[in-house]
């Protein structure tokens, strides 16, 4: 199923990552990049591109698809932060109650609601539902933010691919607090999709 | 056993990646990263730090630790392209007979003969060994270039560590056909090494 022809909307991935991958420790902490451990004193490094922040990003989508892992941890926390965005959950076993989102079942099912909704730009955020969109070639653009450090086990921000994916680098620059980040358009002229 | 402490070399990481973290395909093919797939088209980024290039990183390092993988990569190539270094490779299995290397069987025995030879700049290279040293907290620096495709699968560059290992981010910038690289410094003032 080329379910990539078949809507007009762009799938966005935002994400921080450790070094070695991991977009959370096997718990789903996420402290190492919410609070790094003080001590390394980082280079001052400006650059002529900057990357997209969250702060103009986040206002720019009008839908989310995330996980059930994803979307259960963001319901304990204080304030629902989605207001104002049309939120879908992808999930087998969620139990409908939460009038907060919607939950959809399958890819397949979250790509038609989307088309049919008319979305624009879709944020979409955690391990595996980002990997299931790469592998359905949904993904239009990547956001990643390295933080300096390697955690060594967790939940991978990549994973297994049908073909290789060519991306084309957009803009990179270092932050504060020694992060990297690099914005890839996905390209869609690589063989695999001739 | 604290080997960090022993001995008076540094051990240093210079290495390309793809951006989900894998050093060659299953096989050990690099091809993506020395044969791009023509296509995308990259932004030209300039900034104001700059890492060091193979050209002087290369002519600054006395050792060379690698893996049997590497080796054996290394060994088909018309020209050996580590003369006037000193080699070593780590194997439990590989027969000696190659006069340009001493085979080494234990990351143990490694340590011992860089202390003894009065090695001063290591360089650790291959998948296995990079993380061997990495958990034994015998890296001091990691430069990597990250090249711009997901291949899906193959030989990762990090694994497994017994704790998180701090960072401090030296140089970052980004070159031609969108190559991402950023140098890393070791922090040794991480709380688990206090």
């Amino acid at each position: 199923m080329d379910m990539k022809r078949e809507h007009n909307w762009k799938g966005r991935v935002f994400i921080g990552a450790s070094l070695d991958g991991q977009i959370a420790r096997p718990d789903g902490n996420i402290d190492w990049l919410t609070d790094p451990a003080p001590g390394p004193s980082h280079a001052n490094i400006t650059s002529s591109t900057k990357v997209e922040a969250w702060d103009t990003f986040f206002p720019s989508v009008d839908h989310l698809v995330m996980g059930r892992g994803t979307y259960e941890k963001v319901a304990t926390f204080d304030a629902w932060p989605y207001e104002g965005k049309k939120v879908m959950v992808l999930s087998t076993t969620l139990e409908p109650g939460d009038g907060r989102i919607a939950i959809v079942r399958s890819l397949e099912d979250a790509v038609r609601r989307l088309d049919e909704a008319g979305a624009e730009q879709v944020y979409v955020d955690g391990g595996q539902v980002i990997q299931a969109f790469l592998r359905a070639d949904l993904i239009d653009e990547i956001s990643i933010g390295w933080a300096p450090v390697l955690i060594g086990s967790g939940r991978p921000l990549f994973g297994a691919l049908d073909a290789d994916i060519q991306l084309a680098l957009v803009a990179s620059n270092a932050s504060s607090g020694g992060m990297v980040h690099a914005t890839y358009r996905v390209h869609r002229g690589h063989p695999s999709q001739d």
